[in-house]
């Protein structure tokens, strides 16, 4: 089979692997649609952090059961389904409490690639969320709304309920990537009345604005501080979504809340490191990590994607083959392309 | 009149001062009933924290209004009232969220004492709580619960609701000091199911069992971890009370919870570089802070206190008079008491 595989920082090619084969009872074989290429990948594309070489790669993907394993009741052979990033057991104490992210008895190890032809899913049972009908049922767009909901949707989704963001909120969005972009649907598909983008960048401002930003702040550091505090009458924001994972960003966010106020952050910490006394003093709360794909998929994300309330699938600006994969890294990395596409099979 | 002073780390005088009187028009003058003894004061008195030489001392009192600014309309004269240590102005963004402790509007930086005859109370429009009837109608052991709710039964309540616990919860609680304590009482008021308290001292111990603890833990650090571990099945605790404040206590808090769970910390962090990524990659929440007393006091505690629901005054296992403040203190410092209660006026 096909796969985007990780050479070396700043090198991907597809290379024709050994089909993926179940290896445990849990398991599930997926024809791949559609995959994408994430933000987070470029920490390791750009040799920021460290990736076994010669790897498969990607981690979102939608596609169609082949194939399970003796455990798997819950989905079978051609359904069309999304593929998270997550692989909850769907009965552990995380699971139940609607963080199957950190699963606790999610403990394989091997490295998948989504980013190809097939695709090898541990946890097959509870993880894999069922999409009706086939894929030919849907419109491209619709294809691409969807494609969002294995991470980028899920996870800005994760950063809005990270920070508790309820009816009538102000909201500040902290990063103009994909993420970023979705944490502003979020925030208002939860209700926020007024949502503040921090986006320098005029093609995300626009798509921001049409997902429901009500106000740009292009400036970052001390000067974002006071644009949010000027626009919120010198109170801060309600909640805070935090898509970037700096330390400035992190700083950012914990300024603008108002007393009270939760960060909901998403963006994988660059530092371990921070004074936590700032949120000690004015009760600012920090919380998030890890999506809960699976469940935010079933509960909200999947109905609202169905119903066309919400268009995730407008952060992929650019769409690729298997055989561009450089060409699709490359964009992410340039920031030509706000979300790679792959298409990966009809 | 007769105040308490800090003089020097470890030296504590009842002196004579200028009687209190209103400065600001939003000011109230009390007369002090009873006040106590606070584990943040020990702080400086153990020279750990600076304060100002000769300055007085306290933060929680219940008494009579004396007086009233031009502004202050809520309380007049001869209401009795719970003095509680934050000054929420009431109509502010932090106040209106309900974290009155981080008024955006408590600007006064006079070092005032509660540990004395009189008291300059500042926002006393909206801050001050009333409480129904004059002292004489409450038996003593009433007056103490009346007491703890100006600062230690407020804080232990607001770390509970800072943890996010809901009925059901299985609760950690780090500390047994007064706070701690009251955090078992706030976790079993909220309906914590299973509520395990982390002590290690037999008097302590009993009264955490007779607050609602369910689980004693005594050991500490990786120790205690593996025993929350093996009480909760090797998921962790669904929300963590932290009421110490070192870093020890703050890692042993993430560590006891499982995925998603909140710790809401209210000990006032001796260290304020951590690392966060435990946080992240676990899902574990940060929050808490200043407690909002009057927030607390009137939505829940005031109504639970006055029907016997709950009894914090027991945490005041000494009693002493102004003239034996420095045995106050020192009962405190050594650890034979849990709480120095000062008996100030009839």
């Amino acid at each position: 089979m096909k796969t985007a595989v990780f050479i070396e920082p700043g090198k991907m090619v597809a290379q024709d692997l050994p089909k993926a084969t179940i290896k445990a009872p849990t398991d599930a074989v997926l024809k791949v649609v559609r995959a994408c290429v994430c933000g987070s990948d470029l920490w390791w594309y750009r040799g920021l952090a460290k990736r076994p070489a010669n790897s498969p790669a990607g981690h979102e993907a939608i596609g169609i059961v082949e194939s399970v394993g003796a455990e798997v009741t819950n989905v079978q052979p051609g359904d069309f389904v999304i593929a998270p990033f997550t692989h909850g057991c769907g009965h552990c104490a995380a699971c139940l409490a609607g963080f199957d992210g950190d699963c606790q008895n999610n403990t394989d190890s091997e490295v998948v690639g989504y980013q190809g032809e097939y695709l090898r899913f541990t946890n097959a049972d509870w993880a894999l969320v069922k999409i009706p009908g086939q894929p030919a049922d849907y419109t491209d767009a619709q294809l691409n709304d969807l494609l969002a909901l294995s991470d980028v949707m899920a996870t800005g989704y994760h950063a809005a309920v990270s920070a508790e963001v309820k009816a009538g909120d102000t909201v500040v969005v902290m990063g103009d990537g994909a993420v970023g972009l979705c944490g502003v649907i979020a925030a208002k598909l939860l209700g926020a009345q007024r949502i503040i983008a921090m986006s320098r960048h005029a093609d995300r401002q626009q798509l921001a604005q049409e997902f429901g930003a009500t106000d740009i702040v292009a400036e970052r550091g001390t000067a974002a501080v006071e644009r949010v505090m000027a626009l919120t009458a010198g109170a801060g924001a309600d909640a805070v979504l935090e898509c970037v994972g700096t330390a400035q960003s992190v700083d950012t966010a914990v300024q603008v809340g108002r007393p009270g106020a939760v960060v909901g952050r998403v963006g994988v910490p660059q530092k371990a490191e921070m004074n936590t006394n700032n949120l000690f003093w004015k009760n600012i709360g920090l919380r998030g990590g890890i999506a809960a794909v699976t469940t935010a998929d079933r509960q909200v994300l999947l109905d609202a994607v169905l119903k066309g309330a919400i268009h995730p699938g407008k952060v992929f600006t650019q769409r690729f083959d298997l055989d561009h994969i450089q060409d699709a890294y490359t964009a992410m990395d340039q920031r030509t392309a706000i979300k790679s596409l792959l298409v990966i099979s009809d």
